[in-house]
């Protein structure tokens, strides 16, 4: 039995290529005294990865050159020392991109209640949905009345971030995708109220008759253009939760901000960035009412399944290139 | 008897120059019905002018054409048909840059309390010092313990800011400022605990050295550079409070903003825009607790006066320049 893994080989400028990984194989790993045995089963895609590849300062360590990439991931427990997990346990944490993972008692990786589909652990339920939920409810104090626009709208926290936002009272919800497929789903899947197609539509132009009285709150998964088109829209008072800058993590030179930060003043505007590890205590609060939502049909979610490990650095350009819709999740 | 007033003759390209202003004279005007004849004494010369001379949207509109300069005043009731105002009553407001004006009952004109200098009026107990006072207590909510950093520190708000964090408990207050001469002073009169000369040191190497746990809150007068420099040395929870942005008010073209607005996720931080007009119902709170400080020595401030009306454009460029320190007022 071998542990195929997923290594960091060198440090990728722009796109992950095929020199960034290595597919090494390993002994599968013994679990020791309080440790349980994990089988790899769905990997969580997201674009945070692609920042962890840079060696360059961030919320967390940069993964080193030879270190399994860092990833969330759900598996099974296939083997136990421990009382905390037992053999057929689902469990969630940070796997990596790799066949087996051991989990200890520290709680590195948390048991999936019985009947709770594993992979949702990862979308709606998980980092993804609670970057969503204490984005637009806690940052960006989402409210009734709210002309509410999100870019990375068909991805999978701004699908959630949007709906999360109509079910907060907001009186509009616009949604920024790059595709017409995309922009069809979020309208009639999901409820926004319009989609702007920004690869082909005239953003500023169509944000500007679509949100006549200016923009409330910007949920904002992508930075760059898009930002300074918000910027130049914002009404008084307007919040800006910066969730993500996915625009420019390929970048290999960081490129210049928004010229018209200072729409802040002018509109007493308010931008503020969060990391969800922050809220990590308050997911039950979260999860339940996601929970509510998810069974009262008020949600909906779309998962985007690659299958393969080897296929994982494929999986995480997709992200970059628009090329999937909702959560991107590897099978292993 | 006539009324000279500086009205906006051209809109200016980077710098305010021969052309930007025209001296008129007009009649002195005759107060009607409810009106009194003001005449000025002291204008308050603020960076905010000059972005009403560009034909630009913001929070108010520009200044026209052939109108007299908008400017916050300082003058003396000289004759009256109101009950509001009285003969030798001292009065503030938005005078422009003229010799006279009318103030009528609809409160366009407060009349300073007897025994009150006129041009504290315009400096720490006006919207000056009520800039400092809502942008460090409200915006900032500056707190013990914080490391705050001031830019424009020898300006007229940022002086009066960091005074204030220094009296709301932070632990400690860098100011930037442009001269040796303004540096000794924000540290030697005004209690700050260190300050950096902008223009000769090497502001990241200090800033880093003085404030090695990162910087909880940056006052902003200034925008540019000195933001991004901010940007990439903020702790976690950082505030910044965008007041002003000094350093791009004359550039013709729009430069571009921070490269590493992303640091606003990592640091978890928000930046925040404000205009201290919104506070006016609050201003009684702020000039209390103002009243209160410069009666018990614990705010220090200066006074730059430039003699004359024809001047006024002349000290309008000094606040670009650094040339002065503290309060910048033009004596009529």
């Amino acid at each position: 039995m071998t542990n195929r893994q997923m290594v960091l080989a060198s440090r990728p400028t722009g796109m992950v290529d095929g020199a960034t990984v290595r597919l090494e194989e390993a002994p599968v790993p013994e679990p020791g005294p309080g440790q349980a045995l994990v089988a790899v089963r769905y990997l969580s895609i997201d674009p945070t990865i692609r920042t962890w590849m840079n060696d360059a300062p961030g919320y967390l360590p940069p993964i080193a050159l030879g270190e399994v990439v860092r990833s969330g991931g759900v598996g099974e427990v296939v083997s136990t020392n421990s009382e905390r997990y037992s053999v057929g346990d689902m469990v969630t944490g940070l796997t990596g991109w790799q066949d087996y993972v051991l989990a200890d008692e520290r709680a590195a990786m948390q048991v999936i209640p019985p009947g709770v589909d594993p992979t949702l652990v990862l979308g709606v339920l998980g980092v993804t949905g609670m970057t969503a939920y204490f984005g637009m409810v806690d940052v960006g104090r989402v409210g009734e009345g709210d002309t509410v626009v999100v870019s990375g709208a068909a991805g999978a926290t701004g699908s959630v971030a949007g709906q999360i936002a109509r079910i907060k009272g907001a009186a509009r919800v616009v949604g920024l995708a790059g595709t017409p497929e995309k922009c069809a789903w979020i309208v009639d899947e999901l409820g926004f109220d319009a989609a702007v197609n920004y690869r082909t539509d005239d953003v500023a132009a169509r944000l500007r008759s679509l949100c006549p009285d200016g923009i409330d709150l910007y949920y904002d998964n992508v930075g760059g253009d898009i930002l300074e088109t918000c910027l130049a829209q914002l009404a008084r008072h307007a919040r800006i939760v910066m969730c993500g800058a996915i625009s420019v993590y390929n970048d290999t030179a960081r490129p210049p901000g928004p010229s018209n930060l200072f729409n802040l003043i002018i509109s007493r505007a308010r931008m503020e960035g969060f990391l969800v590890l922050d809220y990590l205590d308050r997911f039950p609060e979260g999860q339940l009412d996601m929970f509510q939502w998810l069974a009262e049909g008020r949600i909906q979610h779309a998962e985007h399944i690659v299958d393969g490990l080897e296929n994982a650095p494929d999986a995480l350009n997709m992200l970059f290139t628009g090329g999937n819709t909702g959560k991107l999740i590897v099978k292993i």
